[in-house]
């Protein structure tokens, strides 16, 4: 792209996936990592990497020497050294000379510095106005101090270390103040800070690009709208506190609701803007019991949240980090010219995506099993990172499993998780419990109807939708008794994932209708035989829309070829179900060539009898 | 994923994309190649390179000595040498013994050596009962021996040398014997064959992954569709003899109809199985004025014609190609289990691609505008090769859009052909003049009525799919005058790319329900006014269809309902689209307010008056 070389502080994962998008923008890397088979190195020949510790003052300058810019790829960094790189400049001896120059560091070292200190982070984050769960700095590693802490915060309380902690690696749960002799040994040699304990439902993350430089101050200034881009809000999913699962989008749409998404989106932008520098951050949200959303933490870099981009959206978030770090442009969002900033990365049209960690096991070769199926998996992506020695619960790799829906992603990546999770029980000497992963799917049709009188017709359309394997909703929405709740439905239906909707009514039925004139979504309509007029004036009243609202109509009472006709439109778009009506027909055939045969072998008077 | 080692003779853009598909298996890769900064040598860090041609004994005997297999990303390498790596082995000194360890070769290096020879390649396809154009080798390069060929071959033909020959280098037109001298001027240092010269309407191009060793004899041999799969089948166009673009799928349906499709792909995996090895081949086919077709020639290795598969595929041509030579498994097509074998590797579902390779220009950075601009291109990929200097025509790159219709990706690449041909034309210093491109978009909406006396109600119809920029294609087939084309229309239409279908009727209106009876695709009734019973024969003849087939009846002669119903069902996977609909529904409101105001201003009887 240009002569740009930047320098990643950090040669691991992510700095390997890094380098592989540098790459295809023809962009020059140096890795700073101690191993000199790092990951990162290992897929980079060009350039002479640096071997020493990312936290080693000589070993920083002598990248950023190589270097136009610094980034990172872990915030445990020395951040002296980046801010007297950035603010004050490396020295240059030439001809005798010692001249200054100063090496850009994104993001900026004081987002580093304030971040790598989670005390100090969540602070930054309340004085910014984002909510996160309360939290105590302890004044020293006693009892007493503790004790003080659980005053204020109540039990059980989270012991967690300040710095140097991932991966759950620094956090302690006390429950009673029996915990707290033991959660001093575990963590008493680092400034550690005490949290309320946060009972949530689920955890949820998001990837936020900050494009500009400055940082805003939190309340509300709007600047996170012009500074900030993020990309869809997943559903994530630890287990002995390691990221295991991450599903885009989150699956449990009654929980992870619309609503939800847009509210944890800009909480996560307002926080990001409140940081200084550019680059993309990665934002674990938790959604409370009670519906809340609060900041678990942020990292300053891509994050394993954020893997699933690589093969779920157009720009991965490798990709983005790079651009906004570059200043180079990002593609417009689907609204055109710079709709990037309001709608954000989105997953590509039609995607769903599951992506399961491959974590060490018991042996050497534990995980290699789940490689080899993600090879034999439809829609799978493996991705393996050059790591050494494979130990228990260490991160090898990870899979990115891609299908049109939801369902389809769910369905394809279960026998992966079984694998997961019999590797794990291996290593962890248990048996093998139910694994934690969100199961429920969102409907992809939705039945209503103008009285539950008219259930009974729609019961075989409903049944025959369930055999097809179809995820539906069904509920009531009478035009004329409830037709507040019917304009909310109808409008809602189309952001609520829903891509057909069937609506059964009789009599005067205008049901189906004014669902049809609320919603681009193709609705069908089923008239149902009411006590008189056999019908007649249900299949009036709905095939004859006026020009302009289309209703799909079938059949008066025919249920099942309503819900035949959700699973052809389905089946438009989506492999899986368009088999399974092409399977239906050919049963039905199979089923009346039977009779063919029997009526031919018996005569028709005998088949008359025995029928 | 395993230990292994691969070893690839060559190191530019193929061996680059392929060193980043193994880096993601975590497969060890060692290059061989002149310079020590080539493109594929850039991104693998881990391993000692070989520094020498891979035409060069010496240096592919040390680079077989690190490695388990070998492969190449070029086919003009030394054959003997692999030979003799693979049946005889390599010298092994250890502890003052010579032993000698075999290393495998893929493709077998008996496939290289007969493809490096173009008219040997020629040859054995011929042997193999494969179509190609007629050719004579030249037993001297003399005038005389062309004129003799051109005797059988007759004016116009291409005079091309048998090695040593791509992206057009190598070949000379010889429109007549004048022309002679010039040709053999041009390249009379290499030994030479004659072509006769083939008038194509396009050309088209199919990645084969070859997945066993063996070789099939050709004829009636069915080996083909055992021990190959296929990609699907591209169109490419070329400019100045080098690939310009390629088409995932071939917009022009007309001409690359299903059926021509389905030819393409069998003579091309009838081809490669009669090579021997294992591993990826391109094959370019010509698809003649007189709708025949002809291979143009085969490469034994990823190929440019399936640089789109990174992103439009679940598994690239590399990925592909590393399985197929590591023994690895591939994922199952949609059908289960190994139905990779018929299905081939697909495009992802609502996913057409388009590929623009990067030329460079008369500057050094001629060709950077247009990567800027795949930067802001929605839906666009951009890959740069890491290529030193930029020669104008040389290959720097490349970009692919995807989009979700042929339609879609067409309209997002266009702006980056047009800088493509203004760098082109100003290094040519020629005029900007017209772009050879495919243009012609395949329809999604197929309507179709039982006679033309039912046009004049589907016209507004047609006409609004028009105005909504969704293609369709208007015929005629009638239910009880044309049954068996009625038939063969609807059951074609789903591999037709076909989405949705309108079928119109009038009186005993079967049309709509037989068509239903024999497609999976969503069928929308428009039932035709008579000259009697005002429509209500026409309507009941399409609702009252029985269960399990149904059909989406709209009003009677409201052909707009029906296209607005089939662009809701296009919609429930087509942003685009969707916000079309919702744009007319919002233009239909905004019609009716004006009317209210208008009403309201005037009075009820003013208005009555002036309407």
């Amino acid at each position: 792209m240009d002569g740009r070389t930047i320098g990643i502080l950090g040669g691991g994962q992510l700095g390997r996936m890094l380098t592989e998008a540098a790459h295809r923008m023809n962009l020059k890397i140096a890795v700073l990592e101690d191993s000199e088979d790092a990951p990162a190195k290992q897929i980079n020949g060009r350039h002479p990497h640096v071997h020493g510790s990312f936290a080693d003052p000589d070993a920083i300058r002598e990248l950023a020497r190589q270097c136009d810019i610094l980034t990172i790829e872990i915030e445990h960094v020395n951040t002296e050294v980046l801010e007297e790189i950035a603010e004050v400049g490396l020295e240059i001896t030439q001809e005798g000379q010692i001249t200054r120059r100063r090496v850009k560091v994104q993001p900026n070292w004081r987002t580093i510095r304030t971040i790598q200190d989670k005390y100090l982070q969540k602070q930054h984050l309340r004085s910014l106005g984002v909510s996160t769960a309360d939290s105590v700095a302890l004044p020293a590693n006693s009892a007493e101090a503790l004790v003080e802490a659980a005053e204020s915060l109540g039990y059980p309380l989270m012991l967690k270390s300040r710095t140097q902690a991932y991966d759950g690696r620094g956090n302690f749960p006390v429950r009673s103040p029996s915990d707290i002799p033991a959660a001093l040994k575990a963590l008493g040699k680092r400034p550690l800070y005490a949290e309320k304990w946060v009972e949530f439902a689920c955890e949820i993350a998001v990837m936020v690009v900050k494009t500009e430089d400055g940082a805003s101050e939190g309340g509300g200034d709007s600047t996170w709208k012009r500074n900030t881009l993020a990309y869809p809000v997943v559903e994530t999913v630890h287990e002995d506190s390691i990221c295991k699962l991450v599903y885009a989008p989150s699956p449990r749409t009654s929980l992870v609701s619309a609503r939800c998404t847009r509210e944890a989106e800009i909480i996560a932008r307002r926080a990001v803007a409140g940081f200084w520098g550019k680059g993309v951050f990665g934002v674990e949200l938790f959604l409370t019991d009670k519906n809340e959303l609060l900041i678990n933490e942020i990292a300053p870099r891509p994050h394993n949240s954020g893997h699933y981009t690589i093969e779920a959206c157009q720009l991965s978030q490798y990709d983005a980090h790079l651009r906004a770090i570059l200043d180079l442009p990002f593609p417009p969002g689907p609204g055109g010219e710079d709709s990037v900033r309001s709608s954000g990365v989105q997953l590509k049209s039609n995607t769903a995506a599951v992506m399961l960690n491959i974590l060490g096991g018991s042996g050497p070769n534990s995980h290699i099993p789940i490689c080899r199926r993600a090879l034999e998996t439809q829609g799978a992506t493996l991705h393996l990172y050059g790591k050494g020695e494979a130990r228990p619960g260490r991160k090898m790799g990870h899979i990115t499993v891609i299908a049109e829906t939801p369902h389809g992603a769910q369905r394809l990546i279960e026998p992966l998780i079984h694998m997961a999770n019999r590797v794990r029980s291996e290593y962890r000497g248990q048996a093998l419990g139910e694994a934690p992963q969100a199961t429920a799917l969102p409907p992809l049709v939705a039945i209503t109807m103008g009285s539950d009188s008219d259930l009974p017709v729609l019961k075989p359309g409903i049944s025959l939708l369930r055999d097809l394997g179809i995820s539906y909703h069904v509920t009531i929405t009478s035009a004329h008794r409830t037709p507040s709740r019917m304009f909310t439905f109808a409008q809602d239906a189309a952001s609520r994932g829903i891509k057909v909707i069937i609506a059964a009514a009789g009599g005067a039925a205008h049901l189906p209708g004014m669902i049809a004139a609320s919603t681009p979504l193709p609705v069908i309509g089923v008239p149902v035989k009411g006590s008189t007029l056999d019908g007649m004036d249900s299949l009036l009243s709905i095939v004859q829309m006026p020009r302009g609202v289309p209703v799909a109509t079938v059949a008066i009472n025919n249920s099942i070829n309503a819900a035949l006709l959700a699973a052809r439109i389905l089946g438009t778009h989506d492999a899986v179900i368009r088999e399974r009506v092409l399977r239906y027909a050919q049963e039905m055939e199979t089923g009346v060539l039977e009779k063919v045969e029997k009526l031919e072998e018996l005569g028709w008077e005998e088949y008359v009898v025995r029928r």
